[in-house]
């Protein structure tokens, strides 16, 4: 998280504004909070430049309960094509499962998930619902780099890269993305779609995972995460300081390239991610030997550099430099990495 | 929320004691996370006397998903009985006509949803999966001062009254409750559940809802709503300080008497409630006028005395009396509401 939105979190903690009262404590039906809602949207429509036909939810469950809320809105017992490039677009995939039928477009999962296809290798179905898939995977460290043509509507979990670039909306049919890798602490879940889309899900459908509900109801059928929206706010306050998607961009590329220079420099470390699919959120490696790993992780973490430990379903190292992630903070990675290096290299 | 735990975390928002980060940007699945989780649960147990073969499950979503969580983990495409004495009890089995049956208990519609039914007007099935009830009508100001004997697993909405005295839990199957009202800020969800219930959730339900994979995952399947449990955390330490839920009890008798002995000898105000089915929570009453009742909420306001306004769906004036609510807050209310009478009795 952004400092500044955290001083302005701890500034305002206990009243927020005039209202005398704390955000976490607000009823949600009230007009201070509504615009504390209104506002947050509105930023991030400005930031990410989102075309008016496209309704901004903001609401609890994670990326996870979308995997089954997209299929129960958008499946109408069809199929759906889902490219599996990662940990999370698998399990996408197989949650669809449960509610219609799902086409591989592609799967990358034979070699380690460690590229994203061409668009000449994608299998596009004719008859589709929607076109699945992640934009970055966390896990593996791949990231698209482009957006695949399709012939139904493009559904994209962008949990990981939300706003670390500029995108195009109008290419999507959804965009969604649990807040809290680069937006907001865990508890909020981003939910982009085109009003066409909504209103076609299955009866089972829980109502609070209905579209056409929560785009009614302006994400306000039950109690929405407030504390979560407006921590969210704080941190696009920050981001349109800094410059926006585009300045962020810039630093996205500028911190991967550090880390990534040292990668094909050393003949010791070894890059998961082919560099066609190299992920700028997160870079995954490895080191001669499982004990290196392991000791890198901890060695790493004594001199403060934490969270390095690979997710658990592929192992090995992983630098993960979300927006908020200071140059120094990458600078200090790349400089421990290069004394690692020398003390360890045979 | 109480005034030391909104002190706390303003102390800690930026560092949580020696960790050099936020609760709001720490990974769920570092050991200072673990740390949290568990002390917030072990908290919970002990104030609740939680016996050990229930789970505590600490994730998000809210009441309204529970609606659909619940016949879909325990209906099993059979029936269950549904106590409809309000608003939420009513959607609650509106949702369970998705997945199963539902028989109904009681239904309090006719009278204005202004009582609560005794143990001898409630229907009881023979071969229900279970027996649904809200402890608390939050809209129209009624409260269960009795746990119905059934034939089947109980299970409990306690969103607006966990929490405000002791509870036997072990005459429950399930308990549940949404944070927003006495636990923590909105986004977290409370479910207390007997872990025989869980493993026999219909095909259709997504993972995330599946009682059975949250037990096995310790709430930890997709990140949790961090923050909220970390202030839960709190608002059960201050809760403990304060003499725990026995200590609740007391004071929500107090509270609850000044306001209703007041109604009482009114000639003016209006109690909604019978006075058998009355809540200490939330008190519903009016004026003798539509337009005095907006008046009223709009002169209180002015008065620092907010959220008075009724719930949409049941109109009126609602005082709403939850843990954290100071004694002077009360006296205040009360205040205000005599001279209000003095000013417009006739």
């Amino acid at each position: 998280m952004p400092e500044s939105a955290l001083l302005r979190a701890q500034k305002e903690l206990l009243c927020y504004g005039s209202t005398g009262v704390s955000v976490m404590e607000m009823s949600h039906r009230t007009p201070m909070f509504d615009e504390i809602l209104q506002g947050t949207k509105q930023k991030l429509r400005d930031l990410l430049r989102i075309p008016e036909k496209y309704e901004i939810l903001l609401i609890q469950g994670g990326a996870t309960l979308q995997f089954a809320s997209i299929p129960m809105n958008l499946i109408e017992n069809g199929f759906a094509d889902y490219a599996m490039t990662g940990n999370f677009s698998t399990k996408a995939a197989r949650e669809a499962k449960k509610y219609g039928e799902v086409h591989i477009a592609c799967d990358t999962a034979p070699t380690g998930h460690d590229r994203i296809p061409t668009q000449s290798e994608l299998k596009i179905s004719e008859g589709a619902k929607y076109f699945y898939y992640c934009s970055n995977n966390t896990a593996f460290g791949t990231e698209w780099n482009y957006v695949p043509e399709t012939k139904s509507p493009i559904v994209c979990d962008m949990s990981s890269d939300i706003l670390s670039r500029p995108i195009d909306v109008s290419k999507y049919g959804l965009i969604y993305a649990g807040a809290q890798k680069n937006m907001a602490p865990a508890g909020l879940t981003v939910v982009i779609i085109d009003r066409a889309l909504a209103g076609k899900h299955l009866p089972i459908t829980p109502e609070v995972m209905e579209y056409e509900t929560l785009i009614k109801t302006d994400s306000l059928l039950n109690t929405p995460p407030c504390w979560c929206i407006y921590m969210l706010g704080l941190v696009l306050d920050w981001l349109k300081e800094q410059g926006g998607v585009e300045a962020m961009e810039v630093l996205k590329k500028e911190r991967s390239a550090k880390v990534y220079g040292l990668l094909d420099d050393s003949k010791f470390y070894i890059p998961h991610a082919i560099p066609s699919g190299r992920s700028d959120m997160n870079i995954t490696f490895r080191t001669p030997s499982e004990e290196l790993d392991m000791e890198f992780v901890k060695d790493a973490a004594a001199q403060g550099l934490i969270n390095l430990k690979g997710h658990k379903v592929a192992g090995g190292i992983r630098a993960s430099l979300y927006n908020a992630m200071p140059m120094e903070g990458v600078d200090r990675l790349v400089s421990f990495m290069k004394d690692f290096e020398v003390k360890h290299r045979v």
